[in-house]
């Protein structure tokens, strides 16, 4: 279940949770994740467009478009989006990020948009690394294992330094002193020199990941790590591992090992094979007997989160 | 509103109302005609493949794709359509009918598609004329009048002779020789030769017509001509009628008028713009003053096509 908040400044909006084929309740794929001043859009599923006015999300509010492999389920709402972004009037940068293999794919999608008129549509194929570097946060991707090349993806905020009140009054700075210690890193209190370490404790940046289609692999491994919020593929339950494993998938059980081995705080399960039936909740319970808290997202479900203390 | 039988031979199932923004209430294009054992779909805008989930239609049971032109709204839905024919295990010939101005278009659908597996994807790049002649009906094409080269489509029973019982009587003809009367055209009674003439009335086959995007045209009109349902677009109201003519569209008036003019006997409207919200009752109550009974489709609509008496 999503938590019930509206409008937070970093918010996970879950547009769609099915996998190949989507069901009564449950949408092809699609996840908007707010994240201050920009909106990530991760495998706009057919449908994305729609689904996106049912979560009275605008498609203006989309500045990156992340893709993570060549496969319908994924993509096919992305020339509608685009579509919705150029009627909508948009006219700002946004970065379509894909596996580099996926170039002669993604270019049929892009056609089928047709042209952007004012949408500064700039295309990034990548590779695992640092997609795009914006300073106060990183989107960064890692090498899944799936049928077709794939990419998990993460979004990365800067780490930083979080002030400590009791410190700065045992040093006693205070007043305009504060704001010139930590943009100069010191400042002179009577006969000694105050730095900017001394009164503050590294703070580690938030994130969030973003995982399918995939086996449990190290790349998978590598992106949840720590995060906040992981959002991870669970197609099949433990009693067809087979199938998840001969179709490079995960199961409920898997996914939930991944988010413990990666001492993710929150494990979002979604894409859910149509042949368990309509209930999801089949799967949450079966991930949490590893990973207690683990949430079977539904359609137009939203996760907040919360802004680590500064 | 449709009507609440379910499961006719023919009938016309309303996937989407939209133009070329989905609402809250109104999918994007999508109308699948049952007709005996063949099933046409028409422009599959994107989400066909769950609202024919929704309606309960299988993908299966679609035997021909029809696209009026080649606009996102009327198309996106064509490769999620495919795949999930292909995915459901269909192996019968489908016939893809466009306008063959659209060719490279379509390409671009058809390989997002992916390899058709055994589906036999018959594609049918077209001009005004017919189409397809099955025999018992044709599918037939004529031009409409729209931004880009646009096909509206006609689905025409043949025409053939219905008996009456009362002539029968007066010339003496019963039991087998009815059959023979009718295989072979006449049969001897006593002395004289009765002709199957003498013994029936034409019978018109029956028709249904659907005319989206377009201005008010000559194609149309031939199109809807005498049709049993008449299936048009009507993306704007008369108050706007000046937007309707600059982009090429209809007003509910001019649906009306249509369908007046061709002498349909039922007119089901869609393709409503999103400007005047989710109540579509407004495009009714304005076509009802030119042809009363017109009813403004809403998704998941049911219409039958009642057969005509033998």
């Amino acid at each position: 279940m999503g938590d019930s908040r509206g409008g937070a400044a970093r918010e996970l909006v879950v547009l769609g949770t099915a996998s190949q084929v989507p069901t009564r309740t449950r949408a092809h794929n699609g996840y908007f994740l707010r994240w201050d001043r920009a909106g990530f859009l991760f495998d706009p599923g057919e449908g994305t467009q729609r689904q996106l006015t049912h979560a009275r999300v605008p498609a203006s509010a989309i500045t990156h478009i992340c893709l993570t492999h060549s496969h319908g389920d994924h993509t096919f709402g992305l020339p509608g989006v685009l579509q919705r972004m150029v009627l909508d009037g948009a006219r700002h940068e946004v970065t379509l990020a894909y596996p580099a293999e996926a170039e002669a794919y993604v270019d049929l999608l892009v056609r089928l948009a047709g042209p952007p008129a004012g949408l500064a549509l700039r295309r990034l194929p990548c590779g695992p690394g640092v997609a795009v570097d914006a300073g106060t946060w990183r989107l960064v991707a890692d090498r899944l294992d799936h049928r077709v090349p794939a990419l998990g993806w993460r979004v990365q905020e800067a780490d930083s330094r979080r002030v400590l009140p009791e410190r700065l009054a045992a040093v006693g700075v205070s007043g305009p002193d504060v704001r010139r210690l930590l943009e100069e890193g010191s400042v002179r209190v009577g006969e000694r020199v105050v730095t900017a370490e001394e009164v503050t404790v590294p703070r580690r940046g938030q994130a969030f990941a973003f995982v399918m289609d995939t086996r449990p692999c190290a790349g998978a491994l590598r992106l949840a790590e720590g995060v906040d919020v992981l959002v991870c593929e669970s197609t099949f339950l433990t009693p067809d591992a087979e199938l998840a494993r001969d179709y490079r998938h995960c199961t409920g059980r898997q996914a939930a090992e991944l988010a413990a081995a990666a001492g993710a705080r929150r494990l979002v399960l979604t894409h859910f094979s149509q042949r368990y039936g309509e209930d999801v909740g089949v799967f949450a319970a079966e991930a949490a007997q590893v990973f207690p808290g683990a949430v079977a997202a539904r359609d137009l479900d939203r996760f907040a989160l919360p802004a680590r203390r500064r």
